[in-house]
């Protein structure tokens, strides 16, 4: 065998095959069989080839070593890991006095340790057993001696391998250390996930192989692959980049394609993600802006989103310019258009467009155009983003993401007026939209359209007096309106304001000390109020 | 060899051990070989069990497979894989064919390949080569057959196991399964350190072994390490534990030790950090009192922190009720008495307390006492927490934390006026506060002392009207009194009324199109105005 060196092309003489997601694999093997590269081959894929007429060489046979302990012990021979780790040149010699000959190329995938353990019912004992020990072990001294060794991991690496060796007649340094990079990034996500599982579970030595998870694993492994760098930081001087999950939730932010526009900013995936948020929670046609974090307007119109966004609009359009707009219906030219010609636009977001809008778009070069393609079953509301999380110095809070909802049956009415039908579509209304504002939050509402948003405030008083002066500095009347607030109103004060203000409803979570003295405020300015039993804090 | 069942002790014949943290070694080694353990080893731990006249094996002795290609081949061999894998009772017969001997304890641990890599003037070749292959496969291998096999891989784990062997004559289930998750977290942490490296270097084929590192790697796997589960989340119906970095950083909040009171909440840690970070950033005695993640009272004294703090309370003494109080200096005994005689606290943080004050929040009982050890040299500001992050959906925006800094000679002035010596103390005071508050952030302060804080808001305007009628409703004198900005302001509005409140100097970071008007407004109303030519958004 030629020497090759580190910086050279490595042409492939022997393969070894060993792969769990089997696409593509046969056709791999026929090309490489043609190229005249030996195969080697374990197990599962070694019958998929040989059922195919594939000449190929069981691993035992090759290592006169045979495979062991159902197959626990089998590639674990110097044989193969001389043959991978070997360094061309260097050790040739050694590995002929042992009889070992070079494997230039290995094609190894594992199964997602994630889907063994998310069987139902799985076992502890089942789970260790799907741990592969001879596969990693490979595939680590393969991508470590990239310098002389191709590894595949992925069925969409194999026509781009096939075509370098067919015109080259080997495979480019640059092409081995990418595959080597990869190969690390499975092997990591792999041990990523037994470790996320082993540390959850709970151990009862009553029940020997039954095993308890804990919500929250003892070491937490976050796997995420990088979607884009982004120009800088929430500020500046701070350089940043936008990761998604390896396996991220359809209908989120995260899988979103940018159809046209600017480069997207941190602050602008940021204000997206709370406006798409928001904005999926509604049923009906309904357009959430924001800014700076908080939703600055927001309407529901059964007349179409178009009619949303100009309710939406009303609310600050102060605030509004530079914002994020979000849909929860695709986009047509009429809407397009219409805040075109209104405003400055940094993002929209929505899970569809039609042609007319990409054309108004168009218009506006810099607007940046985010599609976000729905779930499969076409509810934006499925979509479950899994775990939160807050970083907080060298620490990180994990939460379950705050997926309560409530509807027109969970409210108890606390006070002698009952809420009409219209109040409670508004309370609801506003309800949600409290859930996305930045706590202190409370929201003031009338025909599903926010009429004031109090945000941010350390005191809920403050929240209060915000929204009501932000209101009447849009002259919007606040007289019918409801309120919401995102967590209980700890004093009277609070309903004494707003009664004042006009508010003739109020939605709330319940449970202060005071709830009586909240109450009794409520019933005397005739106001109906009811409970949720459920806060939204969002910080 | 008797059989073993996975329900029971597994008694310990054989031993492998290879370790890179060779503390406690060559004791556990001694101990085990009075136990009548056989030993086996490799490499540098070999050596150094013979040099204290340990009897002991080497791996390629025992395989009669010498060790090839520098090291890179030496325990890839299935005399020592079936040995660590060989289910006992069940693959008796094959071991016994073979000539397999078992082995029942595996003592291994890696070089943290973060230190390899954090090395100055490290290759990429240098980093490859440090990557271990034969290492993980056994520690992989012992963890999976953790049924009949213990993975010793902290020399914590040393004496625990000991101890047992000596009582009991085995390792029991409970300790075995416990240190298998143990070594995988340790493989996880070691293959995620490879992954984040490689894939955030980039090959440049003209040098072809000097690797430049981009900033943010292709895939970042976080390794966090459970500190406690949670009551609940940022509301009662989330789950939530907190975690911290596998290395965080001395002197940041999850390096806290609680001294006493309540359970923390989720809400409690979210807004520790932000009350640490902020009052981390002065020099001098300094408060920060924060709530629903906005400081609302903060303050610098000369006299020392219980001037501090009742200054920092008298800012906002409504929000002051229930929040978190950070000081930068040991807290004694009179502040501690003056803040329980004052108000319901929630969470006190501090880099020390000294006994009187430890005795007076021991009177508070459900008061958390948060110690926070300062760093190495004493200086609370080095602490660097690295990179800061926000989830958004299934998605994560990575970020460099907020490390700018100002100080007086970064001040570029850009009125006619120039602020006097007592207002540039004030204004970058403020600058300081402005930075740890939600945007838009507004904060008037004088003498050291916040005297209106406006958070949150999603136009400027807004935010500087609350500081106004938060400064109002507290009868704090505004007269005097300079304002921070935490971005520029667009308009010369914001100006034009702040010099009509009496504001007399104002610090923000210019770069607005209409900066010439906003100075215009400056210099009209008298006022002093300098730029710091650096943003602090934080949402």
């Amino acid at each position: 065998m030629s020497t090759v060196t580190s910086t050279g092309l490595c042409p492939i003489r022997r393969a070894l095959i060993s792969v769990s997601d089997k696409t593509g694999v046969v056709d791999l093997a026929q090309q490489l069989h043609a190229l005249g590269v030996e195969l080697l081959s374990t197990g599962g894929t070694y019958k998929l080839l040989v059922d195919h007429g594939i000449a190929a060489t069981e691993v035992s046979q090759h290592t006169g070593f045979p495979e062991i302990m159902d197959g626990r012990v089998k590639t674990l021979h110097p044989k193969i890991h001389g043959g991978i780790l070997g360094r061309r040149g260097q050790d040739d010699a050694v590995m002929a006095q042992h009889g070992i000959d070079a494997i230039d190329l290995v094609v190894l995938n594992l199964y997602p340790f994630e889907k063994t353990v998310a069987k139902p019912g799985v076992s502890l004992e089942d789970a260790i057993e799907n741990i592969d020990i001879g596969g990693p072990a490979m595939l680590r001294a393969a991508a470590k001696n990239w310098a002389h060794v191709a590894i595949l991991t992925e069925p969409s690496q194999y026509q781009g391998l096939l075509a370098e060796l067919r015109q080259a007649g080997g495979v480019t340094k640059a092409r081995r250390f990418e595959l080597a990079v990869t190969a690390f990034n499975h092997v990591s996500n792999y041990d990523g996930a037994i470790s996320d599982f082993l540390s959850s579970v709970k151990l009862d030595d009553t029940q020997s192989e039954i095993a308890s998870r804990e919500a929250f694993p003892g070491q937490v492994n976050g796997r995420f692959v990088k979607v884009m760098d982004l120009r800088y930081g929430e500020n500046p001087h701070q350089s940043a980049a936008f990761y998604r999950d390896l396996y991220p939730a359809p209908g989120t932010l995260a899988t979103f394609r940018q159809l046209q526009g600017k480069e997207l900013s941190f602050n602008n995936i940021a204000d997206a993600d709370a406006a798409w948020e928001c904005v999926r929670s509604f049923v009906k046609p309904a357009c959430v802006i924001v800014k700076h974090a908080n939703p600055c307007g927001v309407a529901v119109s059964l007349d179409g989103i178009g009619r949303a966004y100009e309710l939406a609009f009303q609310t600050d359009p102060t605030s509004a310019f530079g914002g994020i707009i979000a849909f929860n219906r695709p986009v047509d030219g009429e809407t397009a258009r219409s805040i075109t010609g209104r405003q400055f636009v940094e993002v929209v977001l929505a899970p569809g467009y039609d042609d007319e809008a990409l054309a108004a778009f168009a218009a506006k070069a810099n607007v940046r155009v985010l599609l976000i393609p729905p779930p499969e079953n076409g509810d934006l509301r499925a979509a479950h983003p899994g775990n939160d999380s807050r970083r907080v110095g060298s620490g990180l809070l994990i939460q379950t993401a705050d997926r309560g909802m409530i509807t027109a049956d969970d409210l108890k009415i606390v006070t002698e007026r009952a809420p009409t039908p219209a109040e409670i579509d508004d309370l609801i209304f506003a309800w949600k939209v409290a859930k996305y504002v930045k706590s202190n939050a409370i929201v003031y509402a009338r025909n599903r359209q926010t009429i004031g948003v109090g945000a941010g405030q350390m005191s809920r008083v403050y929240s209060a007096r915000i929204a009501g002066i932000k209101a009447a500095d849009e002259k919007l009347e606040v007289r019918g309106s409801v309120m919401a607030s995102d967590a209980f109103f700890p004093f009277r004060d609070g309903i004494d304001a707003a009664a004042a203000a006009g508010i003739s409803a109020v939605i709330q979570p319940g449970g202060s000390m005071r709830d009586a003295e909240v109450i009794a405020a409520a019933n005397e300015a005739g106001m109906a109020m009811v409970f949720t039993g459920m806060r939204h804090f969002r910080h």
